[in-house]
């Protein structure tokens, strides 16, 4: 066991072994992402591990653990906001796996209730709401997302602990709920309006300008809309920060919009929550103390181990959805008797201290350090695509507005083919993942039609170097030259006419 | 940073300044829980956090969390099904917070997605289930009873992914949506039918034998009224092991009753799912097999950190809600490629590798190994529930049928008086609490009105002995005697006849 006095003895010699592995597996690999194509891998992972028994398995796993991964740690793995963790915040998350506090009870968790709390406070003040906030833990933006929809859907349709009756009556005789989002927002919102019972289809897709970010008169237009089709709005979801560029929804636009409208406003900051660590970016965010509920991530521009979730409501009497008496967890002479509860904040019972890690990250180095690793991200990407801009075959389709940026390949040979385009950039990047020289994120602008594949860098390690990001674009334009010599090859072996032989 | 080959070094003396914090916080602890009042420790915990700065600030806080813990290592604390992580699971963890995996996509995860679909496998094989389950890690039951639910509710209203009208098409035209559970289930099957837009009240409490076990019969004649009052039984959620006495409801009974009302049978078997480790106890879950979905937690009755979640179903085929094409995590094209992808199998997107520290538990101790610990906790309950048995002023509540039993202290003066006997059990917990001495649970009986308050003693800690159970209860005893002292001498105090001076 890993408590009490005696479990830091017995885990020293298992951590020990755990971190030679981390060493030998990294080194195995030799890159961001083990060589090879996917099923080779998986049947690598299936030997290991039917192999593993007794006491070698912790070691033997997690050398197999590390040689298979994706490492966000090495320069050359920058596709998703997925991000190297600090060791400091490691460590500390060490400590929560070995106590193992729970946050649904006082009797849990006595310390680690209320570091969450003064946690979520500093949280509350760094986004610029008052001490009426409220907020908890969660699972990430995802989870966050649901959270608010859940308090913008209640308010409409009466708490959630009410009759399913409320819920129906709504569209039974009155206006259909509408959720709206820009075009490039996050699938959550999707997701959660689903799971709420609202069905997909309650989301409006906003147009977005651009540069991808949420068109304010398109709103406008589309909230007007609504009430003329007898609609009834329950919220605006803005993102600050978005998955693929980065790019801040106009928030203080939103949010007067959203008022006018008597809808709830939820600020998706996931991503671009971690500007408000940044001095030179926090202004960026000007506006998000508006929302009624913000989302931040500190497992993606704040180099925690994932989870690192924080959910926020600007006023804490508007978050009674989840309020809660459970006579094993929080009876109330316990609370007369000053013993605290966080059950009524979260969507989950049993649940993790992940306050902790951020808490000792924040503690250790400051919101300045943090903010400094945060503008090295933002000079990494301004410096990448600044590289990108000065190739000759590649194209920069969105500025680095936080750390993440948009771009392609363009073959050498042949007129603009939207379709072959976009074969050949996707089958790039898997090319690359496939050698395991890098791991390139890819993903497709909104719209339909072929030509929307796009490739993508996150630079979330700030110990990577504008040479690295050199390193990783000239890696992407060999590999696209490759894989045009490859189809060019191919074509000509299945008959067609080759233009040219490499 | 954590990752690379250089991660393990940075790592190397942070790791071990935090099992010298957690040694030094938990001798300073000295039992299961910091003595004091709640206010006090809160206001320590402030002054500490407050004051930690700089590369000290790590061992200052781990230590203060440790200090600052209900730690379930100890013997003494044993209350909620909260266990203490074995060392091997938090060790398999540290690799999991330093590599930092996420489960969404297979380029963040490579061998993780590999390793969390073994797992699954053998997991489903644990519960019965053929080579047509599907499943996915959670965070817990209550997410995985959330699921389960919700892919009832899809089932019976279209997908999730369709129209709001087609869920408030029902209620609309047709019959309320109903859900059956026991009246000692777990607060989350309201919770989960409140955020799928169904309403608290959806769900329809089943009367519970003298056990606190479902009544079948009282299933039956619910699921009979519900179709003639034009209601549709959307799901029936049976529990393996409720949270307070463990107890297991009849889950052949449960099934075929779902089956011949056509609703979907989900099994939270949360707690009780530890039970199929254990040779002894595995036939209690008879009938497992049959359910469409079940939750199992790995860090109840199985010795890891939070959140060891699983979330199973049956058929594969039936588990569409979540299928979900994301151009950024899984195109087409990809998966055409032969990269599988995880995500349309969770309600989260970023997702920690959880399955790893199960992985390495199970391949280092084996079923055996684990079951022999399960068999252990039971063998404590057994031997404290004797001991209650024979204890002149504790009675016990329940048997204890896999490791937990319920119990409370009966006052030694004056006639039975159930206002007065809930006082002084919630008094006496309270207690304890304060004075370090021991962490206690405390629940109230299914129903209303005084004398229902129970003790309770759910014991996950293999490594104690029947002596220490013995010797909380002798404090639990001690503690009652105290509060009567204290409330006769409050009486006379305020004037009220006191019977006696102690």
């Amino acid at each position: 066991m890993s408590g009490s006095t005696a479990g830091p003895e017995a885990l020293e010699p298992l951590v020990r072994a755990v971190l030679a592995a981390l060493a030998d597996g990294a080194a195995r690999r030799g890159g961001p992402v083990p060589a090879g194509p996917p099923d080779a891998l998986a049947e690598h992972v299936a030997g290991e591990y039917a192999a593993a028994r007794g006491e070698g398995a912790l070691s033997r796993l997690t050398s197999l653990l590390a040689y298979g991964s994706a490492d966000p740690a090495d320069p050359l793995c920058a596709a998703h906001l997925h991000c190297p963790p600090l060791a400091v915040a490691v460590a500390a998350d060490l400590a929560v796996s070995a106590l193992n506090p729970s946050q649904d009870s006082w009797d849990q968790a006595p310390a680690a209730t209320t570091l969450e709390t003064l946690l979520l406070g500093e949280m509350a003040e760094l986004v610029g709401y008052d001490e009426r906030a409220a907020g908890v833990l969660t699972s990430g933006g995802t989870e966050s997302n649901l959270m608010g929809l859940m308090l913008a859907r209640d308010r409409v349709v009466g708490r959630a602990s009410g009759r399913q009756v409320e819920l129906a009556g709504v569209p039974r005789r009155g206006p259909r709920l509408r959720v709206f989002t820009s075009a490039a927002a996050h699938f959550s919102v999707q997701r959660a309006a689903a799971l709420l019972g609202l069905g997909e289809d309650a989301v409006v897709p906003v147009a977005v300008d651009r540069d991808l970010r949420m068109d304010p008169d398109a709103l406008a237009e589309a909230l007007d809309r609504c009430a003329d089709d007898g609609g009834l709005p329950v919220a605006v979801v803005a993102t600050a920060g978005t998955t693929d560029t980065g790019v801040i929804d106009p928030l203080r636009a939103c949010a007067e919009l959203a008022a006018e409208h008597g809808a709830w406003l939820h600020v998706d900051a996931a991503y671009g929550g971690g500007a408000l660590l940044s001095d030179r970016l926090a202004p960026l965010l000007d506006g998000l103390a508006l929302a009624d509920s913000v989302s931040l991530d500190w497992h993606k521009l704040g180099w925690q181990p994932v989870a690192a979730g924080v959910f926020l409501v600007r006023r804490a009497e508007t978050y009674a959805s989840l309020a809660r008496r459970a006579v094993y967890l929080n009876p109330p002479d316990d609370e007369e008797a000053g013993y605290p509860s966080l059950l009524g904040l979260s969507l989950r019972t049993t649940r993790r201290a992940d306050a902790f890690s951020i808490a000792v990250t924040l503690r250790t180095l400051g919101r300045e350090g943090l903010g400094r690793l945060v503008d090295a991200c933002h000079d990494l990407a301004r410096a990448g695509a600044e590289a990108v801009r000065s190739h000759p075959r590649l194209e920069l389709c969105s500025e680095p507005e936080l750390t993440a940026f948009l771009f392609r390949y363009l073959p050498a040979r042949g007129p603009y083919d939207p379709v072959r385009t976009d074969r050949i950039n996707a089958a790039l990047r898997r090319g690359l993942l496939r050698e395991g020289r890098a791991v390139v994120g890819r993903t497709e602008l909104p719209g339909t039609g072929p030509g929307r594949v796009r490739l993508k860098l996150t630079l979330l390690n700030p110990h990577a170097t504008p040479a690295d990001v050199e390193r990783l674009l000239h890696a992407v334009a060999e590999a696209g030259r490759a894989e045009e010599a490859a189809e060019e090859a191919a074509g000509r072996h299945t008959g067609e006419t080759g233009e040219e032989t490499p």
